[in-house]
């Protein structure tokens, strides 16, 4: 691991980064703006940059557009052994790097896959990347000793590298995240054309599959941008198995028995949770490797702790836990997920302590 | 409220009727399959059917597509004053009961928004309703006295009545839940069609988007074929939506300045974003009411559960909880939802308690 370290871009990305290296490597900050590199030193991240001092790796922590050229002007003024970036889309950056005269055997791309809803400095924190994967993108120019630096950095701050080319990982990341984002939106944007009564019979599902939708409009216009030749595809198809469903679904308005659309509605619906169930909703695996217990409460304070305090003192290891509210009533449903093999001891110990559970199979 | 009722169908759903209103009201209840009756029965949810004692109010609760006919055989055998059915879509029941011989005056549809991942009467509970919407859909025919009575019923059982014409209901549900379910499993499809990198660096939004496509393909066939003609409509629209923002990124991916295609990206951020504001996600209007503390803790028995004992010990009510396990590390982030004036006191207390807690924005 690289002992000295240049973070270009103290905001929530590169202050957590010089966060999670506190004490161990030193760690020089910049900005474009001065008074965020001042902060980042204010909270511990490093020192400000004196401006010349010489690096053994310098992490570019701008936004993805100003990467390259930053990358180039240190390149030029010799200043860093290694050079990396945290771009969230890889190939772009990969392309203007390869525009430059100079040799970019010591950059290595990277992204560590961590945020928040804030930015700036203030929102950093020592443990943003911690078990998260930090994407490594080597360019085929790029050295083994540069990819290693960027590896070790990766672990250095908590997260699990993952070495992918770059169109390995924005084809990724098109599917994981970007087509996602578009998806929600265009759900969510459907609502605005329907009646006030369908969003007054909603349920958890609904909520779930709009959240992302509240995301910044002029940030994903510039990820979408940046990732368009891998997300267009993906929302073509998208776009066609819908143009086939809503074609079945226009039959069976009129012909509810005929077998083929049907089918095609069937077919969805499986590949659907064909596909869910690659989703790693836990660790170790899909959902089904945890049941349910609901629990009906009070909704005061103190009434999930003493389901919590419940849980701990029968021994049982809450792996996931959701709150329903009721709409307008003071109580809600507490749904937990545990082992099956702890469902049972977990649904005595509740109702010996008085409160209303049930084990539902997950 | 009427004092007899007679259960057909004593499911999930007529089950937990029954004991939701035990003690209150004489229940009656059948089933086709006799011995879910005899257990309807042994949980308490009333008495087994004579087959000719009158009741009341007769609630249907067998599959969608017999409850017509068994309305018309209780309505020859002048069994109930009013009955009523729960399907979750209503307007082709309503148009099997016109195609009856016998007026229907004494009828009156109805959909109580509850349900469970199981069925049968081994999974009923008395407060299965509370809280939650009963939409109550009279016909044209239908009288005001057998409106009541469903109204009451569902009031009876803790529920929220909400009077709408089956064609109103059956458009909220298409929008609220079936098109949800469309859009899901054809979003979770896409995934059998990637690599496996994008599931390897994917995060809570696919999780979240993604859940609903866990649906049973069987079940939903119907559901959707049922109310094809406003599902498909709407599955129409998200479709066109879709190939616009495909088209718009297939100009991207060569011409990434190109304004009108950036426009397109963003108007459908931003619809998404307003769509997102109308979806009930907490009691009392839309997610902004809350404020975000985030806390890593690891992953073990009790942790949870000292998350919250310093919170109830602080007088602060968690309003919702969401566990984020990170793959392979023994540590989570939990992530509480607060109302703003507690934020600083919760993390306070937290960070006294010896946990790293973090505010956010929401």
């Amino acid at each position: 691991m690289p002992h000295s370290v240049l973070i270009v871009g103290s905001g929530l990305i590169g202050t957590s980064i010089g966060l999670a290296l506190r004490g161990e490597r030193e760690v020089h900050l910049t900005d474009a703006d001065a008074g965020r590199a001042a902060e980042a030193e204010r909270l511990g991240a490093g020192r400000v940059w004196d401006g010349t001092t010489g690096v053994d790796l310098a992490v570019i922590c701008t936004p993805p557009t100003a990467a390259a050229a930053v990358i180039g002007d240190l390149i030029a003024r010799n200043v860093a052994v290694t050079l990396t970036h945290v771009s969230s889309v890889q190939t772009h950056v990969q392309a203007d790097l390869e525009t430059l005269d100079s040799a970019v055997t010591s950059v290595c791309g990277g992204h560590p896959l961590a945020g928040r809803e804030r930015s700036g400095p203030g929102a950093a924190a020592a443990d943003l990347f911690v078990g998260r994967p930090w994407v490594v993108c080597p360019a085929p120019a790029t050295s083994a000793g540069a990819t290693d630096a960027v590896i070790a950095l990766a672990k250095a701050c908590g997260a699990t590298p993952l070495v992918l080319t770059a169109e390995q990982h924005d084809a990724a990341v098109a599917a994981s995240s970007h087509l996602v984002q578009v998806a929600a939106s265009a759900l969510a944007a459907r609502l605005l054309e329907v009646s006030a009564d369908a969003v007054a019979v909603s349920g958890p599902g609904l909520a779930d599959t709009t959240r992302v939708a509240g995301s910044d409009p002029r940030l994903w216009t510039e990820v979408l941008t940046a990732n368009a030749a891998f997300v267009a595809p993906l929302v073509t198809g998208l776009a066609r198995d819908l143009d086939r469903t809503a074609a079945a679904l226009h039959v069976l308005a009129s012909a509810p028995a005929d077998a083929a659309a049907q089918r095609v509605l069937t077919d969805l619906l499986e590949r659907g949770n064909r596909g869910r169930a690659t989703v790693p909703v836990k660790r170790g695996g899909a959902g089904g490797d945890f049941v349910t217990v609901d629990v009906t409460l009070a909704d005061q304070p103190g009434e999930l702790a003493r389901v919590f305090a419940v849980a701990a003192q029968a021994q049982v290891n809450v792996e996931d836990v959701r709150v329903e509210h009721l709409p307008g009533r003071p109580t809600g449903v507490v749904r937990l997920l545990v082992r099956p093999q702890e469902q049972e001891r977990l649904v005595a110990a509740l109702t010996a302590g008085g409160l209303v559970a049930a084990a539902e199979s997950a």
